[in-house]
């Protein structure tokens, strides 16, 4: 089967397809999304993973053990945990210290014709989410995983800080809480389609500094970081969203004399994620910047990085 | 009046005795302890700052709008407060952004022969707390912020990082809580104090790294900072309680993938500092290292700094 491979380059490859073992399911990948993620593996930022990329992603079970899978069109929870720990007891899987993660820790991932998954992350796809929301659950995931996290609500004032294609899905989560959210970013085009769903947005360049109850940095840059810092109330919050390629100089003053509380968020809940898809309306194909066959998959990594581009697709059967 | 001045040097002067305003109340200061931010000050990490040093005090009321008052023992809260805005209103005065703090911020301190403090400010000490204890109500109130702000039960394992003064203080409060509690500070005589109190503790050269629930970073040092962050398990929370001299190179990776809350905290409630001394029974005296005469402060600054020192007090009258 072909696969983008990252072994130090990256390439796409003819491998063996994988052979499922009892209590997984093997899936014929249909589509699969490039995650910042992806890129931060090829360029070092993750270490130690070499092997197959990919975790966003949608398919249909080709083999499992009870036939009754088969032909479900799924996805799949990409952390992979041992089930007996204190966090995988606690409902926490996906802190499992003993995990492997679908194409960024131990274990290959979904930019291949076929992937095995234990059945326990499977997860079916109600029929009323159309193929181009579905790509979304699991990005979706990260960005509804701060309200498992927080309580937001209309008396809340939020600053959101960027625009990229995980921020602009927090933004819709965070619109459907009622808050009084802005979106700070420095794109236009982005922002423009935040401001077609009823989001007040504002470019950086013209961000005049207030404060907020709640800030939430999905930049990815460390001045989100410290404009969140300076921008969040005494006794506030600040939500990180985003990971960082390098250390930068910081002091927690602040932090201590406000009193403010800062609270990493990663991955997320799918059933929730498919949840928010059902009973919310915002224009996710939207997102959809292009569609690459996955023998293009080098060209698709590139056209992902452009400053205009958001999600990058690769169509894989 | 006698009184401890910085003006980008520590000398005792000769000053006039403040005047009360109306709602003011006059007050001779007994005695005042010297905490590590008046060495901050004085060493120009925390800027702005001109005048009359000192906010952990005890002393008399002298003279107020209600003679009832006169006579009194008391302490003061030291941030006062508009009584305004949205915070003053929601009972969080301590984060008024146009609060002045005494010894700290626009007022003058309590290393003088007298002080005026707003009515609202003043704290009667109850008979049954003796002076030793008194004089602990300020950063007692600091330390007893923490459970202000999260719940620590017996379920928790605690590790915290240091042993000085406000350390101390922030170890017989964890200690009430009945959590699994480690503290791992630099100094075996601090440590001792501790352990007489059935406190677990470690020099921090013998500790082997493990998580925990939650880790409280009293060291003001970045090296705690970051075994506090390495110490504590996914979704756990790092409460910081110093403040550091300098930015330090952080990258807020495991933040974010760990989930981790981290959680400044400052000053507290001094109504629940004294509820704490009047319902549990730590040698709360044992950590007065010295007690030096107001002319001879510069010498109590020079003595309070050596390591080996805990609370160093001033006697005023």
């Amino acid at each position: 089967m072909k696969a983008v491979v990252f072994d130090g380059t990256l390439k796409v490859c003819d491998l063996e397809q994988p052979k499922r073992k009892k209590d997984e399911v093997l899936i014929k990948v249909s589509h699969a999304g490039i995650c910042n993620t992806d890129h931060e593996i090829i360029k070092g930022y993750i270490p130690n993973f070499k092997g197959i990329l990919g975790h966003e992603f949608f398919g249909f079970v080709v083999d499992a053990d009870d036939s009754r899978y088969i032909g479900k069109r799924v996805t799949g929870e990409i952390n992979i945990a041992c089930g007996d720990c204190e966090f995988c007891k606690n409902g926490l899987g996906r802190h499992c210290p003993n995990r492997s993660v679908l194409g960024i820790l131990n274990k290959d991932g979904a930019f291949a014709e076929f992937i095995t998954l234990p059945i326990k992350n499977v997860v079916e796809i109600p029929p009323n989410i159309p193929d181009s929301h579905a790509i979304f659950i699991e990005p979706l995931a990260a960005a509804v995983e701060i309200l498992e996290q927080m309580t937001i609500t209309q008396d809340h004032s939020v600053l959101l800080i960027g625009d990229g294609k995980l921020a602009i899905l927090i933004a819709y989560v965070l619109k459907s809480t009622g808050c009084k959210l802005t979106v700070a970013g420095k794109h236009g085009h982005k922002l423009k389609l935040l401001e077609e769903s009823g989001i007040k947005t504002i470019l950086l360049s013209n961000f005049e500094k207030t404060q907020f109850d709640i800030c939430v940095e999905a930049s990815g840059n460390p001045s989100g970081f410290n404009l969140g810092l300076e921008c969040v109330k005494p006794r506030g919050t600040l939500i990180l969203k985003s990971t960082y390629t390098a250390p930068f100089s910081f002091n927690p003053f602040s932090i201590i004399v406000n009193e403010i509380t800062v609270l990493g968020s990663r991955c997320g809940r799918f059933d929730r994620a498919i949840q928010f898809l059902q009973t919310h309306r915002f224009p996710l194909e939207r997102l959809i910047s292009s569609v690459f066959d996955l023998k293009d998959a080098v060209a698709a990594f590139e056209f992902s990085e452009r400053h205009e581009s958001l999600k990058v697709l690769l169509r894989i059967s």
